[in-house]
């Protein structure tokens, strides 16, 4: 597939996340003024509602939706699909009007970007391969490294929605309770092993109830974005037995502020891979459902320059988004329109595809050394995180945008919350 | 404490749950009109928005919120208490205004009741010492019954808020995977071990960022309602390890459909057990915060007649609900106006107490045989479970309605969804 050109310049750019291709979508504002809904396009965002009136050939009740796309999502596919063909054409090279609507494309330098969405649930998997078995292994042994069902079910689990954040957000350094292998009892404090998850987020676009077939899946999602499941792992070992991690996660999730369609996507996807079980009729692919996209995790601490920390590829996790969102519903739990369902930590075979620290650094006893001479086992404050991703086209990339957050100290000492 | 007498007849019995001592608020409808927010009294069910403007001396903009009784819940505990005493007074015996009040009651039995609230986020703690223990025992042997945390941190998971219903509604048996312990691999099959959880559900009134105490969760909570979290043993068994579990509980939560407020209930305050290990201060009780709350289960199979099979007291919880959601905020996790946290399953001491079917035929080894002659190790399609819960006073009860929930046969054959 080649680039589309548009009559915005830098949307031709090699360079460039969001060329006519992509058409990603976000929530911005200018100033004070209200937020609203805007298509990335090279450099710039064009502000939808100022053109809809005269440029779509439809209505488009949603775009006043104070929720973000949330209403274009439950418009459904058929919604999904006209207004991408439309803005396209709005956008495309050769477009008769393009300098009416030149007037309300912004800077990406002069917005401020929000949630792209308000999310209804979030829910967390744990489907990548070789994240389960570098985790399971630190844990269990290489032995026992995956849990028994790992091979047949897309494990998840509840995450909070509340704590979803978009990228820009700093990120409190969280207290919490904690236990030490050789503490006699726990103790209350900061969290000293707080860590990242290179994670892709799906985003139901259409609702359920009832099971629903992989296909069926597919044809639900709207669209996905980078996600940071923010982890306090010492928080997570001393909570996470019997049922599972709590605390250690709803401190934050980060995501990218742009909506990458499903459509944009469509050529850029890949198989699963072998399995030495197969899975049930009911989780089975029908067709290709991972997509390419290349990952990046970079690390800027406090004072020093920003470097690579991890580079990995989506389409090295052994689930896909459609087979979590049928498993997901097979017990009859009802899908909305806004659920985000993070992809698990995305972790390739080599050493430097780990998409965390507890990976990197072998649970923080191999601790990497930066450009500066600095160590890190897990996160500082002032170690500012930043994913990037993207599908690469001939010539172009179907991008995500930066997915990036900032952590900073707890400004809260415990006595002002707990007098004792 | 004795009852306040109401010019509502019913309201004066010993036997009704709603005397004006209570004031429980729900929302129904009549017929095909739309839903309306109700205050429970007596046999009767009052049209609050029909009255507010005649008999209410402040403004309610709330009323008209059809989400249900989050309006009020957000506008906070001044306005809580401001209008808890308004109608108070209003139904109170001696109102002169009563004639004109008394045109817009329902009553109970003419009326549809709906989810009194929406539900932002659901979380399920495992707060019952005997419970925890029972399971633990079961799984683990005596021994190691309590996990290392248990008696330090109110263990608990997030589960999953579209999935909560309310009472009356019915119960589809799920589809899940499941392996027993004999199987070489996991199947698809309908849940056999399906089962309740008897629970009390505290609703979040009052926001929340970042960490607070346990007299400030106290005071963010609202009210209470009855919980049942339906539980796939079989489903949980296979998938709970490591993260949790996922779809074992997300067919349905039945809730009751009165929210019994925080402020009826402070006459039955009481305090939670002595501890071998006192908790860190951020947990520490400053006061009573359990209730006193009477609690029975009853199962009515298919063709056959009502009988207890549980009775215990949300008096014997470890944790109470300002504890466990003191403990949910400790990472920063935001908190919601209509955030709901699930007790945990509410078992006391003796066989008779024990809030689930798992506990209550030891795993199913000890099926329980009804007045019928039928034998129940789990739920069988037909079968209607009841919780009813009471604090009880001189001469008067602060009841919670029914919540319940009858089991029904999936009748979507899995050939239909998934066409292998």
């Amino acid at each position: 597939m080649t680039l589309r050109r548009s009559w915005v310049a830098s949307a031709n750019s090699e360079a460039t996340d969001f060329p006519l291709n992509n058409l990603a979508y976000g929530v911005f504002s200018q100033g004070s003024n209200p937020r609203r809904l805007g298509v990335a396009i090279g450099e710039k965002v064009l502000d939808v509602a100022a053109i809809a009136d005269e440029h779509l050939p439809f209505a488009c009740p949603w775009l006043s939706d104070q929720r973000g796309w949330n209403g274009l999502m439950e418009a459904g596919p058929e919604a999904w699909e006209q207004f991408r063909a439309a803005i396209s054409r709005v956008l495309a090279e050769g477009y008769s009007e393009a300098a009416s609507v030149a007037q309300h494309l912004y800077s990406m330098h002069e917005v401020e970007l929000h949630l792209p969405f308000a999310v209804t649930e979030y829910t967390d998997f744990y489907a990548s391969r070789d994240h389960a078995f570098n985790v399971g292994t630190m844990f269990r042994g290489a032995e026992n490294a995956l849990p028994p069902n790992w091979l047949h079910i897309p494990i998840g689990y509840n995450g909070r929605a509340s704590s979803v954040v978009v990228s820009g957000t700093d990120v409190v350094r969280p207290w919490g309770q904690v236990k030490g292998p050789d503490d006699a009892l726990p103790r209350f404090a900061l969290s000293r092993r707080f860590d990242i998850e290179l994670e892709i987020g799906a985003i139901v676009g259409t609702p359920s109830q009832g099971p629903i077939s992989v296909d069926q899946a597919d044809a639900n999602i709207f669209g996905y974005v980078l996600l940071n499941d923010w982890s306090a792992r010492d928080i997570q070992a001393w909570e996470y037995q019997p049922l599972g991690p709590f605390q250690s996660k709803a401190t934050a999730t980060t995501i990218s502020p742009w909506i990458v369609t499903k459509a944009a996507l469509e050529p850029f996807r890949c198989e699963t891979p072998e399995r030495e079980f197969e899975l049930l009729p009911h989780l089975r692919d029908t067709r290709p459902m991972l997509y390419d996209i290349t990952l990046q995790v970079t690390l800027s601490p406090n004072d020093g320059r920003e470097e690579v920390i991890a580079q990995t590829n989506y389409n090295t996790m052994y689930y896909s988004a459609a087979q979590q969102l049928a498993h997901h519903t097979t017990c009859g739990c009802p899908m909305r329109s806004g659920d985000l369902l993070g992809s698990g930590t995305i972790s390739g075979p080599e050493k430097q595809n780990r998409g965390s620290l507890l990976e990197i650094t072998w649970g923080g006893k191999e601790p990497i050394t930066l450009e500066s001479g600095q160590t890190r086992s897990f996160l500082e404050d002032g170690d500012r995180v930043t994913f990037r991703g993207a599908a690469k086209g001939d010539g172009f990339r179907i991008g995500f945008g930066i997915c990036d957050g900032t952590v900073i100290a707890n400004p809260q000492p415990v006595e002002v919350t707990y007098s004792d």
